[in-house]
């Protein structure tokens, strides 16, 4: 399987690092053999070569390093031109979301489809502006569309919900979708005000210099569109939805709720009608309320199983590139007869 | 698809129902039109119609009606017979489970197997006896050998384990198998004895009137060993694995546990090394600690992903019926071309 890899940051060195380390295994277990012939980057260029650039050559420039340190590619082709590349079979999109415009990553990953390649995307932007258009584009062209790493990472709640279940009815989902968030939320319990948690997620790597994404929602709400697309069709718009965060809860209110034996989470629920993201006082007796630090959760509520609850991690650059892998492997066993 | 079903109690039922009710859906988002062409009971006789036999008719005879009621079918062909009908495409095993021997289902799995037809089975005693030899048997004559109901009813334990993280490694399998032990253990959190919870479970349908293999944990066992034989290969014999009930406890032990902030739970874990069921103290940090009531859930702990839980139903004909429902889909996909 021949890859074009967008974006060469801490995802795509999960994933080269997941593909060194498996490399025997993946061959021998499912007959898989991934070669990474081309990367583009927005920074740092392009590099190609249709016979597969080494992994561990990758490894080493990942992030930071230049381009120019891996020989004997070629430098010329912009990330278009790549994509149409003949020897191009897969791409991978791994650049950084935009929840506006869905760009650059929305024009590569029509580019791929309508050229025929399939695509593996963890970046959320194009799902979230325009899910039904790539589904269906994918499905017109009949190529492979899969993004499990948009939501949870590699914890597979999208593959739970669209193949383990099939033939069971969804009619709500409702998930703790941001582990930032849920990582502050934890350490209020345990006694911290608002700002030091948050403090804290910055120091410890989950949370950004600017919390905004996290803290007010945004993050679980793109999240949210991208299952209320998948699952339910619904072309629900961002701004269309109900969405607020965690920064105006206080010691008193997370004390207050655990009093009651309840605990404050931040909840995005959708039916095939509806879509928020909000704080909500859980009893214990829930699942997701003992979801706790930075842990993604998900229920399905479904018409023959009543609710199936999946916990697991939420990001991270190793779950994320197991979440790349696991669609890889997908397309591998769909697309290989 | 062509249907033998083996056993004709509430499982069936609880397919049947799904199978009436979802015919539609099945057929137009599916392309998966079931016919039962024969049930085949222990005590109740056979019956057999190459065309198939309508699901209204059988539903009204499931558990208790005599086969006699259903007219226009033949009544003389013995169980090992009608699996070897050409007609047959599948075989459902739904009749209950013998840990020792496996049988009789474990013969008609075998013949089932032999004869290339599909084998789906909720029966969990063939596999428990025999699942390196009947998956092995099922691999070489290219058949589908599907029992995603032997472990959490519907819940997709097994496909989650053996699909939807593929290409991470499952290290340890961690447990609530077993429902009706969850249940008393719950109700002795709120306060109940020992023996009024399982009375309370007896009158509620959760326990047996000899209750011995839920709260000995046999029952749990024997869900381990398959899931111990299906992600590790391991050949384990519930006589070569330490298992322990619920028996012992009091209302003295669950209670001094809530003061630690900690909660008892029968688990059943196992490792490619090891297996073992046994009441443990579990930190109401770990997820399995808040699963409550007749619930099932299952942590697997992978080399890319940490841990990952799932939570849901772990009886009942409807979930077991959507088990089944899932691993004819399972096959329909797999071999429909």
């Amino acid at each position: 399987m021949n890859i074009l890899l967008i974006g060469l940051g801490n995802v795509a060195h999960g994933l080269l690092t997941i593909l060194q380390e498996k490399s025997d295994e993946l061959s021998k277990r499912y007959g898989f053999t991934p070669s990474i012939v081309g990367v583009a980057t927005r920074s740092r260029g392009t590099i190609y070569h249709p016979e597969g650039i080494p992994i561990s050559e990758l490894l080493n420039i990942t992030r930071k390093g230049d381009f120019r340190e891996i020989e004997n590619v070629r430098y010329d082709l912009d990330v278009l031109s790549l994509i149409q590349q003949p020897d191009v079979q897969v791409i991978i999109e791994t650049s950084p979301s935009n929840f506006e415009t869905g760009q650059p990553a929305l024009d590569y990953c029509y580019a791929a489809l309508n050229a025929c390649k399939h695509v593996v995307t963890v970046n959320k932007g194009p799902l979230v502006v325009d899910y039904a258009g790539l589904q269906q584009r994918a499905n017109e062209v009949g190529c492979g569309f899969y993004f499990e790493g948009t939501v949870m990472s590699g914890t597979p709640s999208l593959r739970l919900a669209l193949e383990a279940l099939r033939g069971a009815k969804i009619t709500r989902v409702r998930g703790i979708l941001n582990g930032t968030t849920n990582y502050i939320l934890t350490q209020m319990e345990n006694g911290m005000t608002y700002g030091d948690a948050l403090s804290l997620a910055q120091d410890q790597g989950y949370a950004e210099a600017d919390p905004t994404d996290d803290v007010e929602g945004w993050d679980a709400a793109g999240k949210l569109a991208i299952l209320a697309a998948a699952l339910f069709g619904t072309k629900l718009k961002i701004s269309d939805m109900k969405v607020s965060g965690i920064n105006g809860i206080t010691s008193t209110n997370v004390q207050s709720a655990q009093q009651a034996d309840e605990r404050w989470k931040l909840i995005a629920e959708a039916t095939p009608v509806s879509a928020s993201v909000r704080l909500m006082r859980l009893p214990v007796s829930d699942p997701l309320s003992g979801v706790s630090g930075a842990v993604n959760a998900v229920t399905y509520t479904t018409d023959l199983m009543g609710d199936v609850t999946l916990i697991g991690a939420g990001a991270g650059r190793v779950p994320t590139g197991f979440a790349i892998l696991s669609d890889l492997l997908a397309i591998h066993q769909r697309f290989k007869s």
